[in-house]
């Protein structure tokens, strides 16, 4: 069976020591008083939470899976993981960052963050039940009315109700323009709404009285396409002006799906007959709202595949410390064992370090998005609320496919050290490459944010956004440029950082004739950007781990840092020679095979 | 659901078209009567019992998996599944190429790769039935007894006993050195055999009414290591004189493994205790004799991925003319409809084309390596049998290892082309991905073939072998190097061909002085080595399209054929410059990481 142990030390390091988070609170009012005991308090006991209470329950609720009753449309989660819930609400977790105005905690997103990098990491399944409930939150906080977020923030806060996304229907998946549920206008103002959804994540469940749909749909004056779609909370239980529950609202659990992974999350077929709801934000401007949501999933599905990395990791270690198999090809190292413990042979290591170096640059790169998001959220300072978010907006992509494209490549080498004893469920590795591996879609496919990069992000404003993070990294390469320990991390940056404005130039400039030029070069692109973003992570973490060694810190920590920094560079970073090449290869091998895909 | 084509098309190109086997096959005498009709016959007829009568079993053999009556040590293999192989044995299939002293009908090996390759395709989890088989088969034909051939081989040949590979137990799978079972002689000439077997596939079934085991295990008076095991023949039932069953050997199923794929497949613990057997081969040499079946089954490993990158491949294709989602980045093209087809979409063509390009190189290079095995085993020039016995041993750890990761990577990619409905079971793509896992696993893991490769077949022969292969190359390019059609085709393997041997003096360089770099390269290498093999099936496939179509033949086959190399050379085989320099970044990033794996 698999163990986990929350990797307090590293975040503490990514937090405290590279990005100083608590010296960045201090400039934000509401986050001023926030300390570092707080902060490792938070997270200690958020490990204990997600160690203690959440990971024992992930293989147990792969094995069984979630049941629908078709009679009464409840759905039957696995055993353990309502009353598990009950404790993270006991616990005032879902109340963590959100407004103390609501009955929230008002602390920093970053600390939300850590605590489910740990959630996943412990049970992906489960935390998919509290997590889509933040962007039910975020939607309802930034598009409400007062009276919506009177009757539903309370609640989501307090974790007493749970919150849904219902956007796919059977034909449209990514092309949201083709929906079609329909919403009615009704004398009171309420709209009756009516369509077929599916693969809503945690869409029925036994944990809360209640569960808050949101719902997009059309309004019978909508325009065609994404331009005339509506926003609509659609509560499970309508809710009485008093927050009490009135009658069944008719929007029900139709189907489970039976999937690869994840099998502990309900991921529903919901059926909507003429459930009334209230329109949130703007009529036709239900995308816009949603996207509220959007991207603050598509960072908890980066963090999803970094929990997932971690935790394969974890196991790996341990499996490849304590099975003995072979000699070292160098000589025999544990001369009273029968064979070496596996951990001696190159290709070993190498499968490690790829896990290691991935999910320690995910964490570095997901405590920055999420440190900039509080900027965002609430900086006094206008200028760097906005420059915060155009960062943030250009990240996210590479955040949500890189980081989960990673952990497909991570979880599956962790899997691999075990041998045959990975394919086997068991042992726990195989179930964290499945969970892991709709990462990859879902939030939009890994394809559709290399074209979100690529097309929306940098070429849409001319390079603009990504000419701020180049200028980040330029002035790590002008600080560090001349110190020799750094060479090493700091040179293939700064080679890097100075090809990609060439490389988007000229993939501008043949997408300008082709627009297929662009989708040709996007996803080869994005893992490019996310190599040059992971590099100035691990950059900056050698440059503090160099520092305190210097500084005659002894904790093997900063050594170990410097040594995975070291093995990223040598190992993964290099890819990029490939994918530049593969990009500038064009569209003509792929767009000129009419035959070959006859 | 998902369906299946037997690729008859592109099978009869390969053999007839690219290897001409039958040319082939005249200089070998006891083929020489095979002429292209039967070879089509024999293929068509194996193609419709493949997806008429394997592949309908598939899904449902997933999910209803093989389940161990505790009491009795019965297993009942899914539903069909028992039916399907009466129906196997009454055609005939099991005897294709088994020899016809024992009932075979001698027909070429190159032959039963193409059935096995669609078997696969239809259902991998079914065909491990009669495919171990082959394996206890040629065991027994290389080192059994007269007696042993007489009493097992006709019954093996028939179907109507099957075989298994016993190997690997709790603590030793790669190690095989490591093993503990034991045969203690008995005053007859038989063993009695005590220890216990994991992860014995096809180890348990209702398919027969007997199984004959092959199991490693160890006399009293055996050396320590891998140079003290001997091999047995253990049936299930103990078989009399006459052919006729005796009583039950104590050799028995303890348990079945619960699997990320291959349900349908009996993963079994076999305990033995106290089990009669014979000796197969020498005592002590039973490592030498099983390698015999190892290497069958590596190349039919190999064959496995390959049969899952096909059928991936064609649902991909199926699915991406159908779906309808978002218009066209260069202009719509589906003006009838709601959307486009996802198939205009650059990186679904690149994630079809990939899974497209990696199933006819794989189909090239298993068929090229079984056509070698065919002039091994026959051909009366003892030269031509050296020859051909060493490039199959070269090529057999890159067919096993390349063409499983390849198969890793096309079947993820035909999953992702479904996005949401890719995950979900009823679409049968997530089962392909999960029944292709254990491919890259077990018959030695990748990194086991990696070395095998570099360290074995290429160093361990001071590249003589290798040479060997790239004079094939050399000779290629001699003939079309003047060829400008050619020159797309020629140039990436011409080039690689150079640097090849330097590359592979450099790590044999680096590895005499620290044996770890050749563990540190090994995995890269055996990447780089296979992209030289593929480069030269496309290039040869090209050279015959190419002539074709100067030759004013029409058939849009050629075309496809041409496109898909261009694309193999555009966007896979570059994949080559970041693996020449990782290699190259050698074993100490990996090896002094004592801080960072600690």
């Amino acid at each position: 069976m698999p163990t986990y142990t929350p990797p307090l030390r590293d975040m503490q390091f990514v937090l405290h020591e590279v990005f100083q988070v608590t010296e960045e609170f201090k400039a934000i009012p509401r986050h001023a008083e926030v300390d570092a005991d707080t902060v490792n308090a938070v997270l200690e006991e958020a490990g204990k939470f997600a160690a203690g209470v959440a990971f024992p329950l992930n293989i147990s609720g792969d094995e069984e899976g979630c049941t629908l009753d078709k009679a009464t449309h409840e759905v039957a989660t696995p055993k353990g993981f309502k009353e598990a819930y009950a404790q993270y609400v006991e616990g005032g977790w879902a109340a963590l960052s959100c407004e103390p105005e609501y009955g929230g905690q008002g602390l920093p997103f970053v600390l939300n963050q850590c605590l489910y990098e740990m959630l996943n990491s412990a049970n992906q399944a489960w935390t998919m039940y509290p997590g889509l409930s933040h962007g039910a939150y975020e939607a309802l906080h930034a598009h409400g009315t007062e009276e919506q977020k009177k009757l539903y923030l309370p609640k989501l806060t307090s974790g007493e109700w749970t919150g849904t996304m219902c956007l796919t229907e059977p034909h449209c998946g990514t092309d949201l323009g083709l929906l079609r549920t329909k919403a009615e206008p009704q004398a009171d103002g309420s709209y009756k709404i009516t369509g077929n959804k599916i693969f809503i994540s945690a869409g029925e469940h036994d944990f809360t009285e209640n569960i808050v749909h949101l719902v997009l749909a059309r309004l019978p004056d909508a325009p065609k396409g994404s331009k005339g779609i509506s926003l609509f909370v659609v509560p499970k239980f309508k809710v009485n002006a008093d927050g009490s529950l009135g009658e069944r609202n008719p929007i029900y659990c139709a189907g489970l799906e039976h999937k690869m992974g994840i099998h502990g999350n309900a991921t529903a077929q919901i059926a909507i007959d003429g459930a009334i709801g209230t329109l949130v934000g703007q009529p036709h401007k239900g995308l816009q709202a949603m996207f509220v949501m959007m991207n603050a999933a598509r960072l908890g599905v980066g963090n999803q595949s970094l929990g997932l990395t971690e935790v394969a990791f974890q196991n790996a270690l341990a499996y490849a410390k304590d099975r003995v198999q072979m000699r070292s090809l160098s000589g025999t190292k544990a001369k009273d064992k029968d064979a070496d413990p596996i951990i001696v042979h190159p290709d070993v290591r190498k499968m490690l370090l790829t896990a290691k170096a991935y999910a320690e640059g995910a964490r570095a790169l997901q405590i920055y998005c999420t440190l900039l998001l509080d900027k965002a959220h609430s900086h006094p300072d206008e200028k760097v609320r906005k420059d915060s978010d155009e960062l943030v907006a250009l990240l996210t992509p590479i955040v949500k496919a890189f980081i989960t494209d990673n952990g497909h490549v991570a979880t599956n080498a962790c899997m691999q050290v075990f041998g045959g004893h990975g394919f086997i469920k068991e042992w726990g590795m195989e179930q964290f490459v499945r969970d892991n591996r709709i990462n990859m879609i879902y939030e939009g496919t890994n394809t559709i944010q290399s074209l979100d990069l690529l097309g929306r992000k940098i070429l849409g404003n001319n390079g603009a956004t990504l000419k701020k993070f180049g200028k980040l990294v330029g002035k790590l390469v002008e600080e560090e440029g001349v110190n020799e320990k750094m060479a090493e991390f700091i040179n293939p940056i700064a080679y890097l950082g100075d090809q990609l404005p060439k490389f988007t130039t000229e993939i501008g400039f043949k997408g300008f004739q082709n627009p297929d030029e662009v989708g040709a070069a996007a996803v080869d692109y994005l893992r490019v950007a996310g190599h040059l973003v992971f590099g100035y992570m691990f950059a900056r973490m050698a440059q503090v781990a160099l520092r305190q060694i210097a500084a005659g810190n002894a904790d093997p920590f900063y050594q170990a840092k410097l040594q995975t920094a070291r093995f990223y560079f040598a190992k993964l970073f290099p890819e990029t020679a490939t994918l530049m090449r593969t990009a500038r290869a064009g569209a003509r091998s792929l767009m000129d095979t009419d035959a070959a895909l006859a």
